[in-house]
């Protein structure tokens, strides 16, 4: 099977949960609050909404190098993609219980950390399982070696082992989590190795187009 | 008339519908309920969520297996196809009924099944007069005899038998019915056999890209 | 410039519209009214959701027809579109209006009669606009007579002169207008007639696809 | 990397972006205001509404020009694209406060302008940033002389400095800057010099297609 459709619905819900975050971002108009302190005390808000938005476009990138690898995917790779969209559809719903909940600290707020945390350890695993899969399945452009693979997928796979970590110090601080969450998402932006030493992409000259 | 727009449109529906079910999800700062009591209270939110999402991940795999078959489609077809994106539109509404009535029991949960049921049913029926219409117009991309065409459509088409089951069940117990929903979805996930016998797929070298 | 991303857009807008409809179908647990007496009190809100799905639906498919004529598209056709998809766009909105005052009646019933009116006849106006322009300017496939042209344009723009007459009678009869927008729904499925005689598409064999 | 699934992303955003607006659109039966009477009264909501349906629009149609003279992406415009895209997502929201404040008047409609200005601002100064990535990394189609791209970038890049002035303007008076915004998007809509004077796209006749 092409990897062509899989792209396009994956394409098609990441950007609908990415647009779908701004739905929790609202004000009224109140006498008694002005907008400005309003938006001054919708601040967790707009941080959550800020770092969804990063999170889901990191994703999105790394989705597009992950399937871009692939020659073909098989009916399980087609399950372990709708498993990782499962974990990005409830990124709206985890954002704004997040939000909400940072402001009122306590318990509470430790339950929004793991619900966040929870969701992103999900993608995280799905992603190095889908990598393996990949390799373990033959499904990538251009043979791989096991060295290589293994090797690209304790990289690509880090995260994890990271966001463990980062829910476990949202839960002494919820503002330190958001701010690692911001770094993790800058690597990832930062990072530019491809996943795998023979990334075939600068390869492709056939008119037969991939996606 | 090429598959490929067909397509499109509808992965852009089956996106949207699949990612809208997340706006079911909702807890509300309350000093009285604890943010862990109120994730509790609304397993059924949950668990409808995650059915639904299966549900709708399972479509989207059935249709992408269905439209491969085809070499193009007409506008018959197009129609049909819009019946199902009607179904599969539907799931969001008929989703958050069902969990909001799952825990109110008596006849309003019956008349809650039965919602989910129908759009399940209309579905499943859906399917199969597609593949029916693929077969008998000869849409598709390799000749298929009689009696392949006959074999496919009624194990492609068993769904339109299995949901009125599932529907009566879930008169009696709803969560009986979840769980056998999710049954069936585990079903389609695990059940690998081609819709047709001489699955055209593999043979597909072309240049011309059907999607 | 090609016709590929101008259809992805207008699908996606097309996907979404459509699939936000259900946004307006909810009901709420309420120990004073049953679901099934609920679901029968909001029919308005069910017809009007059938309705407006049928109608995107069938403007999807005319604007496949349309599109699929043309073998580029200039500026002035991307903003023709854009005018098409925001009428498009405005339908959930007019949607649920007409399906919250169909109950009401009176003068208010009438001003939702005629915004839903507007909306499709500003739909029909674009489409025909944009047929004409895809003509004048000389960019369909295969070159179009002038009489050959007129005659498409009267045919496929006759939207434009039929609802400002079932909006008028919309005025004495909400129901009626549904049921007349379901018979030119039911028009558009039916009619198999290509747009024009020399209707192109079944002569596509070039190996570059259009989409 | 190819270009194709960053436009469709990209397409995906837009279109979930510009149908979420309709949102925003509500009325309610009620008793005391005259359906006529709401809609008259919530002129503001429609103004806001179809300004920034055209704008979205126009992002699109120029989001498409830039694109289309890139032979391909590399990881940095992929992320510059998502910074873009940020904004984007973010018209819905600073839409909905525009249209809730602009009746409102006084510092706390300056607010709103403010916020919708620095949204707009922030899409103008990427798409410049876009455009100049495009030149200095050298990812156009054919290859640019220094001249043609320092006057591309200024011609194109001069909605970072119109914006900041219609927002002043906005401070004075709301209506004005709605006014002026919608010039500024004829302005783009009329405006048919292509980016680059030696924009490629007449030139594409290869087989391979870029989208």
């Amino acid at each position: 099977m092409r990897t062509g459709r899989l792209e396009a619905f994956s394409d098609g819900v990441l950007a609908v949960a990415i647009t779908l975050l701004v739905l929790d971002l609202h004000v009224q108009v109140d006498p008694e609050h002005s907008l400005w302190s309003q938006l001054r005390s919708e601040w967790p808000s707009f941080a959550a909404y800020g770092l969804s938005f990063v999170f889901i476009g990191v994703i999105w990138v790394n989705h597009h190098a992950l399937v871009s690898l692939a020659a073909r995917v098989d009916r399980r790779l087609m399950f372990y993609n709708l498993l990782l969209l499962f974990f990005v559809s409830t990124i709206p719903f985890t954002t704004s219980t997040l939000a909400a909940y940072l402001r009122v600290g306590g318990s509470d707020s430790r339950v929004a950390v793991v619900l966040y945390g929870v969701s992103s350890e999900g993608m995280a695993i799905t992603f190095r399982v889908i990598l393996q899969h990949l390799l373990s399945a033959h499904l990538t452009r251009v043979p791989v070696s096991d060295v290589d693979g293994r090797r690209a997928v304790r990289r690509f796979g880090i995260g994890a082992f990271v966001y463990p970590v980062v829910t476990a110090i949202g839960f002494v601080s919820a503002p330190v989590m958001l701010a690692l969450y911001a770094v993790v998402a800058l690597y990832y932006i930062l990072e530019k190795t491809a996943i795998l030493p023979t990334d075939p992409r600068p390869l492709v000259t056939d008119p037969a187009p991939a996606d």
